[in-house]
């Protein structure tokens, strides 16, 4: 099966457990709503393909892990649109759980995706026993406390924030625990990838900052604009549009440059670049390339 | 150590994760907030007693499955008193999380102690790895879909609601957590040990209803009166007061009842009567004694 056939099956599978009789409905609903149809799916493929570097062994393990880590993601999408936060109306081209259910279940169900997310892995991993803890630890810590993507939130509820920290935190962490999950998975070293993942977790933000400076809400699904709205920082307003693509191949380069010596290295740095320039809206990648 | 000391050791060890340089200040201090000081800790105390009960062998396999399921707990509670829910003012005598830190901090403080209770569980259980999934899947099925407290909650969504399904969920699944994820914590066989944690999370109920009847506010530290105020259900409008004692009576005789052999099931069912008459307020549990 192809990757993007895994992940969708692991993913279906998770979600699956809450969409039984038992469950009350409109709770299974958002969290379907929060994880169907398919964003991406950036970090699990990214996990996916650190585990096939690596030399998989068991890919029960390592796709319960990728499925476990986009539904932390998922998780942390449908908490952070709620009103309190960014009170945002539409998320990949249809609106928001909080906007479609109603906040109570948006905040349900983000709370139990994340509960789904520990569930998948227990499941996943237990064929091999030994593996589950250092994945719990890696996958957890890059979502919680203290340097994780809920840490990272909470910085802005902070009256001084370090932009670096909460950009690591906030969007990094899970890249770290992509590439960390994907080796621990296979029962390879795991810390030597976590350079990778954050080099990758910091192009992405580069690119989602050209995204909502150039593209077209239609094509992205989001509304976009919104950094100059809020006058958030964004690579684009500190480098210009040119000077923030040049820094997203730079960083590509430096991801390439951090993958550690592995089976498959060489398939892996060329999945780095080739995914890297698949974050630009395509005519800034026609030009880029 | 006592039960208490054990129990306030694992919950201060888990939340000072969060009590570093690099945990957004207020973050650590709403998870502070929101688990001390200590309220009943009725959950991880039945867990105790269950694995002592069991032939307790790995004490910190047994204190993280405590602490976990305490900070579960307490995370539910941080996420029920906001607006969107309960809108709660008061929690033990003191402003609810969002009241003292905000609204974000509550939503992300409840997202971190839920993430911490696995974290606290994935270490504690480092020593036995093969013990580490079965108590994650008893815990995370007990918050989580489709039969945890969050689907509980989530039944308040629906059109319909079975009021018996609700509580078991809303209140039972996390003392059922308790009981069989003690006797899993020692490796014993867990399932047995459900139906007792059930019958004393149907008792908790009763006993929180006839306090929500008769209690003073000051002494229980939240609003009393709710039951009737918002036309809920309660065990005293449905039985009247001392039908609610009677009832809390008799399902105190059947959790003693439920008690699969074990090693300590004397000194367990001892402890099961006398913490089900502390769940009353002081007047009546003279009374009913």
């Amino acid at each position: 099966m192809d990757v993007m056939g895994r992940i969708e099956r692991a993913l279906y599978a998770a979600v699956s457990r809450a969409d039984v009789e038992a469950c009350p409905p409109r709770l299974a609903a958002a969290m379907r709503h929060a994880v169907f149809p398919r964003g991406a799916r950036i970090r699990p493929r990214l996990c996916l393909a650190v585990a096939a570097a690596c030399g998989e062994d068991e890919p029960e393990v390592t796709d319960a892990a990728a499925a476990s880590i986009e539904l932390l993601h998922c998780a942390s999408l449908v908490h952070d649109d709620l009103p309190c936060f960014d009170d945002a109306d539409t998320r990949r081209g249809r609106p928001t759980v909080h906007r479609a259910f109603g906040e109570p279940l948006a905040v349900l169900a983000g709370d139990a995706l994340i509960v789904l997310a520990f569930q998948t892995l227990a499941y996943g991993a237990a064929v091999t026993p030994k593996r589950l803890a250092p994945l719990m630890l890696t996958i957890a810590g890059s979502v919680g406390v203290p340097c994780g993507i809920v840490a990272g939130q909470a910085w802005e509820c902070e009256a001084s924030v370090d932009l670096a920290q909460y950009q690591r935190e906030k969007t990094g962490a899970l890249f770290a625990a992509a590439t960390v999950a994907g080796a621990a998975s296979v029962g390879a070293e795991a810390e030597p990838w976590r350079p990778l993942g954050a080099r990758l977790g910091e192009a992405f933000q580069v690119a989602d900052d050209i995204l909502d400076a150039t593209a077209n809400p239609d094509a992205v699904g989001k509304p976009v604009g919104r950094d100059l709205a809020l006058d958030r920082p964004s690579a684009v307003r500190e480098l210009g549009l040119d000077g923030a693509i040049l820094r997203l191949e730079s960083l590509a380069a430096a991801a390439v440059d951090a993958v550690p010596a592995c089976p498959g290295a060489t398939a892996l740095r060329s999945h780095i670049l080739t995914e890297t320039m698949r974050l630009l809206p395509k005519e800034l990648a026609r030009h880029a390339a």
